[in-house]
């Protein structure tokens, strides 16, 4: 089950600007940052807030680190912008597999690795009125884990 | 200070076919419907979990009602897909002054009229880093203001 806005998905061409304009501006701070070399990106977590399943919800601004990557050819095509959504559950194969019966092109055959060692998936946008939608559950232990443990 | 995600605003062609897209895909209902004849939006507001402020976060769904509404030309530029994020604060008249002092164009002179009765402006996309940005205070007594009473 879906629970939260866990994150919406920001591409920029250069995370270290982008970082400043959303402190500078917002007074938002860098919770987490890493680089995730299956995805081709560079990323960097702001924490907005708690949610009340326990998890939290963050922007995560996106560098790809390849023009190859997805996020670099959507940067190329599009500009920056919202890149995609994601949802926070507490069980991502379960809710893959349930939204991939109803016909909903699922893009990984299993979840992969996504920020701070959770797993996470994508449903193809065109079958998502538009929107590149990803479902994600965060490693145990992690802060948006909590709730269930 | 901007203390959530208050909502994603996701651009459709058909409102009534995108609310039941994200019902049948994922279970989420929606809260509350209005139409919005400054905007020029039909919209949707999907409830997806409380936040830390006292808050929410929703999915806004919005259906033009005319063609030379931003949202209908931005539709037709550039397909379905997410078209804002709202930023939550309990003073979007002090936090949109300070984010125009530090040289970001800030599209109303004054906020105007949002969802349920809030006060809303927008932030010049190209200040944002590719980001229309909304901020957005909601009416008092509604479930978003209730932590600050």
């Amino acid at each position: 089950m879906l629970t939260r806005i866990d994150h919406i998905g920001i591409a920029c061409f250069d995370l270290d600007a982008t970082v400043e304009f959303y402190r500078a501006t917002y007074g938002f701070e860098v919770e987490h940052s890493e680089v995730n070399e299956e995805q081709g990106v560079r990323e960097a977590m702001i924490r907005i807030s708690g949610t009340d399943d326990g998890g939290a919800s963050y922007l995560q601004l996106l560098e790809p680190t390849r023009e190859d990557s997805a996020v670099g050819k959507w940067l190329a095509k599009n500009g920056e912008g919202v890149h995609h959504i994601a949802f926070g559950t507490d069980d991502v194969d379960t809710d893959s597999e349930a939204v991939r019966d109803k016909g909903v092109r699922v893009l990984y055959k299993e979840p992969r690795h996504g920020t701070s060692g959770s797993r996470i998936t994508f449903l193809h946008p065109k079958d998502c009125h538009g929107v590149l939608t990803e479902l994600v559950t965060s490693a145990p232990g992690a802060p948006a884990a909590h709730d269930g443990e």
